[in-house]
C-alpha cells in the first residue's frame, strides 16, 4: 500500500529520513574532482546511503566501481546493473558459495581477506570455472580494526601466498584509516591521514622488496579523505563511503561542516513537560539509534538542525526527549506538533533505521530512494 | 528473490535473528495465565516482535486486545484482521487523520493522550460520523517518561474533561512502570512494582472521589509484569510486551531466566587476532545495535549463549569484536566459521533491525516471521 507523498516537508508524516539531492551532489563531486585532479580512482562505498540512486550519483553515473559490506548489497547492486563491486569484508567459507554466484554474474566481483584464514581457503579452493579470485588484501595501518598489521612480517608473506597463487589475481591493499575519527579538527585528520597513509606505503615497499607487485593500494576513511593530506596523492584508490551523506559526528571533527550534512531525520514535537523542564519528539532509539551515547555531556551526540541550545537526553523505542543545554527550556519556541530536523550522530546507524529516504530539493520533495537492509 | 531456507540452524547465513516459537508460546502461556487466574485482561503489546505470527501467540489466536507503538503497526495488525487496538503513543494532530481511517476500519480503536494538549485537540475535534474518541490517558507514576504525574491534580481535571466530553468514550488509565528497569532482582522488581500500583491506585482513587469513572487502570512493564507483587492483581489490564522475547538485560535484572529468552542473533566468527587478544564476528551494531553500551563492565550487555567467558566491547557497522572477560582468549574454543549465537541486551532494538526471523522449534527450522519497520 504505497502512501501518497505531500508535496511540501512540512506534510510529511514523521519520523522519516530526508535526504537532501543537492548536497549529496556537491559532496559527491568534491571528492571526485579532488580524486580526479590527483589522479586517485574513486570507489566509493555504499554502506551508508544503500540505494541505487545514491549508488548513480556517487559513481558519476558509471555504476562501475564501488564496495559494498554486505553480500546483500552486493546482489543489489548486481541486480541494478551495477559492475566492479568489491565485497571489503573479511571473507569466509559459508560466503563463498553468494560470491561464487556473483562472480559468475559480474566482470568484475572482488573479494578481500584480513589474515592467513582468508588466504589459506583462497588458495585452497578452486574459483568458479574461468575466473581467479580477485583479491584484496586488508591492511591495519593503526586503526586496530582487521587486517594484517602493517609493520609486521605477517601481511608480506601473505600478499606473496596470493601473488603467487594460480587461482588467484592480487589486486593490493586495503586500508581504513578509522583512526582518524579520533580527530578534533581538519589538521589532526590531515595529520593522522598522513601517518596512516606513511605506514600504508611503507608496507607497500616492502611487498615491492619481496617482488610482490602491487597494482592497488588504497584508503578510505571519510574523515582523511575528505581533509586529505597532500602526501595522501600517491595511493592509488579512494574508498570513503560516508560522505555521501556525512553527520553530525563529522562535523564535529572536521571532515565538513554542518551545511554539507546532506540526511536529517524530520520529527515532530509532540509534548511539552514544563515541570520536568524537557519536551518530547517523535524519534526514539528505532528511528535515531544509540550511535553517540554520551558523545557530548548529558547527551547523545546528535544535533538539532538550528537549535544549538538543544540536546537529547534520553530515548524510548519512538520517543526522544529533549532538554536545553542549559537552565529553563523556553517552550514557546517549539510548538506542539512543529517539526524539527535531527542531524544524526552517525549517519550509518540512523539511515540504515529507515527502509526508504525522503529526497528533496531545494526544499521540493522529489521522491522516495529504497533502501538495501538485511544480510 | 527468495532464498532457500536450510533446514538445520547450523546451515544459517549470519547474522540473522533466531526466534525461538517453542519459548515464545511458554512465555505467553506464562504470563495468560497469572492474568486469567487474576481475572486482569491482557493487552499484549506488539512492539517487541512486530510480527502477525507473534500476534496470534500472544492473544492466543484471538487476534483482539493489542498495544501498538506505531501507526504502521496499527495499520498492519488491521490489515491482517487484528482488532480492539490501542494506539499507546503522545497523540498529536499530524496522526489524527490516520486515527480516524483506523477507526472507521476497525471496530474498536483506542487512542492515548499524554497531557493538557490531547485532551484539548480531542474535545475540540469532531471524531469519524458514528464514532467517538476512545481515549486512554496516560499517567506517568514514578517512571518519569510521559503521562500525567501521579500525584498532581492535573491529570484528574483532564480525566474529567474527557469523561464529560460528548465527543470521548473515556477508557481509563494507561501506567508504564519503566522504573521496574532499574531492580537488579525479582524482590527488587516487585517492590517497585509495588509502589507503582499503589500510585495508579491512589490516581484512580481521586478520579472516583471527583466522579469520574474509571473503567480500565492498566501496567505493563515486562519486568513487573513478569515478577508480578500480589497488590498487583486489583488492576484490570497488563500491557507487556518485551515478555514474547525477553533479552540479556531482562535476565540480568531477574524478569526471567536465560532459559527464557526465545530471541538470539546468530553470527559466525569471521577472524582470530591473537596479537590483539580479540575475535570477530559478522555481526554488528546493524544486526545488535548499541543498546547496552557501558552496560557490563568494559563492553555491551549483549551476552553468548554458553560462554559467559566472553564479552562484545567494540562495534563497527558489520563487525563485532569480543574478548574474554578476564585473560587471554582461547581461540581453540572459536573456530573461525564457527557458529556462535548472542542474546541481545534488548530485544526491542536487536530484533527491530532485521527485516525477517528464522522460526525455529526443537532445533528444527520452521519458517521465517516478517516484521513491519517503519512508521
Amino acid at each position: 500500500m504505497e502512501k501518497k507523498l505531500p508535496s511540501s516537508i512540512s506534510e510529511l508524516q514523521t519520523p522519516c529520513c530526508l535526504v537532501d539531492i543537492d548536497k549529496i551532489k556537491e559532496n559527491a563531486s568534491r571528492m571526485r574532482h579532488w580524486c580526479e585532479q590527483n589522479g586517485i580512482k574513486l570507489r566509493p562505498h555504499m554502506k551508508t546511503h544503500k540505494t541505487i540512486e545514491g549508488g548513480d550519483i556517487l559513481t558519476n553515473g558509471s555504476r562501475r566501481k564501488i564496495v559494498v559490506s554486505t553480500l546483500k548489497e552486493a546482489e543489489f547492486y548486481a541486480d541494478n546493473g551495477f559492475d566492479d563491486i568489491l565485497y571489503a569484508y573479511p571473507l569466509t567459507k559459508d560466503k563463498l558459495e553468494r560470491c561464487c554466484q556473483l562472480m559468475n554474474r559480474l566482470e568484475l566481483f572482488h573479494i578481500y581477506v584480513d589474515g592467513s584464514y582468508g588466504v589459506e581457503m583462497l588458495t585452497k579452493t578452486a574459483p568458479p570455472e574461468g575466473k581467479k579470485w580477485s583479491v584484496y588484501l586488508g591492511l591495519d595501518n593503526g586503526d586496530g580494526r582487521e587486517g594484517v598489521l602493517w609493520d609486521k612480517e605477517e601481511g608480506v608473506e601473505l600478499a606473496k601466498q596470493l601473488y603467487m597463487s594460480t587461482n588467484i589475481n592480487f589486486q593490493g591493499i586495503y586500508s581504513h584509516e578509522g583512526q582518524s575519527y579520533n580527530s578534533s579538527n581538519p589538521n589532526e585528520i590531515r595529520q593522522t591521514g598522513k601517518e596512516a597513509h606513511l605506514r600504508l606505503m611503507a608496507f607497500v615497499e616492502k611487498l615491492q622488496a619481496a617482488g610482490v607487485p602491487c597494482p592497488e593500494y588504497s584508503m578510505g576513511a571519510t574523515p582523511s579523505c575528505s581533509q586529505p593530506d597532500d602526501t595522501m596523492k600517491t595511493v592509488t584508490e579512494f574508498h570513503p563511503g560516508n560522505y555521501v551523506f556525512y553527520d553530525a559526528m563529522q562535523a564535529a571533527k572536521g571532515s565538513c561542516n554542518e551545511a554539507n550534512i546532506a540526511c536529517r531525520i524530520a520529527t515532530r514535537v509532540i509534548g511539552h513537560y514544563p515541570e520536568k523542564n524537557h519536551l518530547l519528539i517523535d524519534a526514539g532509539f528505532l528511528a535515531l539509534s544509540f550511535d553517540g551515547k554520551d558523545a557530548q555531556s548529558g547527551g547523545y551526540g546528535m544535533t538539532v538542525q538550528g537549535h544549538p541550545e538543544l540536546r537529547i537526553f534520553k530515548m524510548t523505542q519512538e520517543i526522544g526527549f529533549i532538554q536545553a543545554k542549559e537552565g529553563t527550556l523556553d517552550f514557546e519556541k517549539y510548538a506542539v506538533g512543529s517539526m524539527i530536523f535531527i542531524y544524526p550522530y552517525h549517519s550509518c546507524a540512523s539511515a540504515a533505521l529507515f527502509p526508504e529516504y525522503i529526497v528533496h530539493s531545494s526544499g521540493n520533495i522529489v521522491g522516495t530512494w529504497k533502501t538495501v537492509n538485511g544480510w
